[in-house]
């Protein structure tokens, strides 16, 4: 049964602050009677590593899955195992992102894609690699990212003259393309993205998350004025926060970071700021309004109309692989994963019911024609008619999968030209209907508005999750407080840098954003006593 | 006017072997009345190198693109330039992709990722970062690559003890992952795909044929049987024929490539050989049947049904950027560009011409109208409705950039509730139509009847391009004429790779393919007079 043994995941990708919490006992595991083929094909290379602590833990339910409510982190690493989303590079940090977790992706640039287009941004590609002394013209650029760089030394066999940065993020390469680019106020303003992988040599791993080379889009913008460039940066912010809610589920809080936690070369970063399943939040997308930083340093001019030379103001955002960690860590459950339908890779998972031989052929059947209507419908359908495995294991895996929809046909349902519908996020019964009739024109309806109340539903109980988990604090003391219980702190602040980075130093806790959604009324720092113009997010973050 | 000196382009991206040819001289292209915005944003780094040979040029023509008759390669960078499809990265070799020309990049990524899925095969993304243990373990793929590799040496400010290789092709490190995954012959066949960025460190670049970090598809699988591996390769080479004639217009010649010519690591490698417009061939796609060579390299094995261990049979597949190259020049005339409507990323222009301020409204006014009625038809339109150009310079520029389809609306259009219809394909009143009705309901299926119409005219004038300069040769002495007249030779062939060496050495050409389509009878081979089982092609390439 060596093979059937789910080992645990490498200590590499796993926030080393949380050891003992990171992983689930392979004991624990190894009893589970549905162990999909997943786990068997997973890298074995922590099999050393066997429980400690899993006197604790082995009593409480028979499953392969970590329960979320159990160990949050564990169930995290175990879904992105089992449900075959991601799994290990060879080289530290470095993720391979499989089909099923890469069809998230795929969904997201499909929705993102268009919008962007609407919005009037074209793509393009940019080369990965940038010369060393293009990271070291914008000061504060350089500050926040050389300690991350992976460099490139050795070309064709020949040590390089000037070493080469792996991208860590375009502005630089962008700005210099500008410069030849951009001549006159009519080539403003100058709206682009490009889909692209990045580097950043991060020494903390965790999957989706946080990994050393990563999938994204960056869009770069050039604009006349710096009312143009506030807009634009607003926009896209508000693009994101469109995307997070309508299909991703994720009712994120959108507003401006502090001083402290803006971005590398911008005047001003915008973000979307995510609570996750374990209270932490995650810093979902961003959108800086650059200003003229990178525009001074690379002399991206344009001559204004009245014939004088100016710099252009500019914007960049993005959102990245991450964005499917948040969709993990959003939605869920102790038995898996539950990926909003709009996002979803399959959607409806069909699990045709025989026990006699001779009942088979009708009941296949009728699945085949099942799933032949819904996927000209455009439902993302798949039939699952494997007979290496019973209707009851499958009903686990799809479960732990995330599927919204299982729809179920067994021969009793052949005979009555009607099938069974179970929802992913209301288990047993309650989430059952029994007797939905086969008819297209009767199923196809039903299954779409399924889905529907379903996404609403997964955005509805996130909401609920969210608000519950913020505090509004009005002192420090209640904002310690509110951080130590695990939540967020939303209270009134216009202290020093100083002063948030004691917060950070004793809490853990960041300021996460200045809501665009204000409080009404006059406020008073909850540090220093002093007027308030805005409430802001406290917590802590991934 | 210096700003509307367009500068020639750097020597560092042309082949070093023509140097006189590779530029058109810049006195040449001053003379340009219609010098569009885009030549004037051109990077100028080159204006140093003003024309030497300009003396026999400058009397033919007056344009700033080169005729193609007259220079293909200066033709081709100038297109490059002119119609922005690409600029020169920074660094050595390196290529950003404008709006332009990554928008046929997209057209070719759309059609073929709905292939490959209809195939079979799922998305996904490997790391790029791969150690160079890696590299060395399948003796001829090390061979083949070793010489042009980019090595990461230092990542987060440290050295790295083991140097990354930033992937130059993925096998490697898609079959570490395949080794982890793969256990019985259930988990076969795995059909993956990735849409990445590749790194080869060439010393001779150009714009999309050859640059040192290219966008491209790779496809990796691995079957249980040799039979099912070679049925994927061919089908494959099929798919990317398909999409060389139906969608690029290109009528690529499918076949076998030599041994001498076959991917560093496979046991046969299938190609697509493309006859460009300066009659060198471009190599526009591969398939390549990698038997066990990488599954005994990296212990990739399953569990047959008999429960013995088996290597697995693999393949890989790719298409590149390279194939926006192979379509500029396939098409196309001394005007510039013409690209097939299917790939176009505008397929229709609307160009309003007014001469009195009181006309202008209503031309206006239809020609939104014309441009709404397109559009949500389908058509990918633009209207160029900016006052700073005429339209006399409007009608030069699109048709420099290659759109199929040109709508001329004017008062008197109008008032007729017509207009004037201009196909890039057929030069002067011949590819004009007047009077064609407004009416979307005759308008629309007039429109996009053209565009099928123009998509197989391009397919047959490239067809007969190729095939009146594909010499039929039966000696040694027959190939060396039909080589240096600028042709292909096609004649049968069964002798030594030695041979086939020498026949490059001596002429320049080497053997394309070895075509699937083969005439009938005995053959006799060129070279040896020996026996021979088929004819292969010779030219030169790209």
């Amino acid at each position: 049964m060596g093979a059937l043994r789910l080992p645990s995941l490498p200590a590499i990708l796993v926030r080393p602050t949380r050891p003992s919490t990171s992983r689930s006992p392979a004991i624990f595991r190894r009893s589970f009677p549905f162990l999909p083929p997943a786990a068997a094909r997973f890298s074995a290379r922590s099999t050393a590593e066997v429980s400690t602590d899993a006197s604790t833990k082995t009593k409480t339910q028979d499953r392969v899955i970590t329960p979320r409510s159990l160990d949050f982190n564990a169930w995290y690493l175990d879904i992105i195992a089992n449900a075959e989303l991601a799994d290990y590079g060879p080289v530290r940090g470095t993720m391979v992102i499989r089909p099923y977790g890469y069809a998230i992706w795929e969904a997201i640039q499909e929705y993102l894609n268009v919008k962007f287009k609407e919005t009037g941004h074209s793509n393009m590609y940019f080369p990965q690699f940038i010369p060393y002394s293009f990271i070291e013209k914008e000061a504060s650029h350089v500050e926040g990212f050389s300690p991350e760089l992976a460099l490139v030394t050795i070309g064709g066999g020949k040590e390089l003259e000037e070493k080469l940065v792996v991208r860590p993020t375009s502005e630089t390469i962008v700005n210099h393309m500008f410069t030849q680019w951009i001549h006159s106020h009519r080539d403003l303003p100058l709206m682009i993205n490009q889909w692209a992988n990045v580097t950043r040599w991060e020494m903390r791993t965790k999957p989706f998350v946080r990994t050393l080379e990563f999938l994204w889009q960056e869009g770069h913008t050039a604009h006349a004025t710096p009312e143009e460039a506030e807009k634009e940066a607003l926009q896209m912010i508000d693009v994101y926060t469109k995307f997070a809610y309508e299909q991703a589920a994720i009712p994120v809080i959108a507003g401006r970071k502090s001083k402290v936690e803006t971005f590398a070369g911008a005047d001003r970063t915008y973000t979307i700021e995510a609570m996750m399943g374990d209270r932490k939040a995650l810093q979902a997308g961003t959108s800086h309004n650059l200003g003229q930083n990178f525009s001074r340093a690379f002399g991206t001019q344009f001559t204004d109309e009245n014939g004088l030379r100016q710099h252009v103001w500019q914007t960049s955002w993005a959102i990245s692989t991450r964005f499917v960690g948040g969709i993990i860590m959003t939605h869920g459950d102790d038995a898996g994963l539950m990926v909003p339908p709009r996002v979803a890779p399959i959607q409806v998972v069909i699990v045709p019911i025989w026990k006699k031989e001779e009942e088979k052929s009708d009941v296949l059947d009728a699945a085949v024609n099942v799933y032949e209507v819904l996927k000209s419908a455009g439902v993302k359908v798949k039939l699952d008619d494997s007979e290496q495995r019973t209707p009851g294991w499958k009903f686990n895996f799809w479960e732990m999968k995330g599927v919204p929809i299982r729809i179920e046909i067994g021969p009793r349902d052949v005979s009555n030209r009607s099938l069974v519908i179970s929802r992913r996020d209301i288990p047993g019964k309650q989430g059952k209907v029994f007797g939905v009739s086969m008819e297209p024109a009767i199923l196809v309806p039903y299954v779409k508005d399924k889905l529907d109340e379903i996404q609403a539903a997964l955005l509805s109980m996130a909401t609920s999750f969210r608000d519950s988990n913020i505090v509004d604090v009005s002192s420090y003391d209640e904002l310690k407080a509110a951080i130590s219980a695990g939540k967020w702190a939303k209270g009134p602040w216009s202290a020093s840098d100083k002063d948030e980075l004691k917060v950070k130093e004793e809490t853990g806790a960041t300021i996460r954003c200045y809501p665009f959604e204000q409080p009404e009324g006059t406020k008073t720092c909850l540090m220093t006593g002093n007027p308030a113009d805005e409430v802001a997010i406290f917590a802590k973050s991934y």
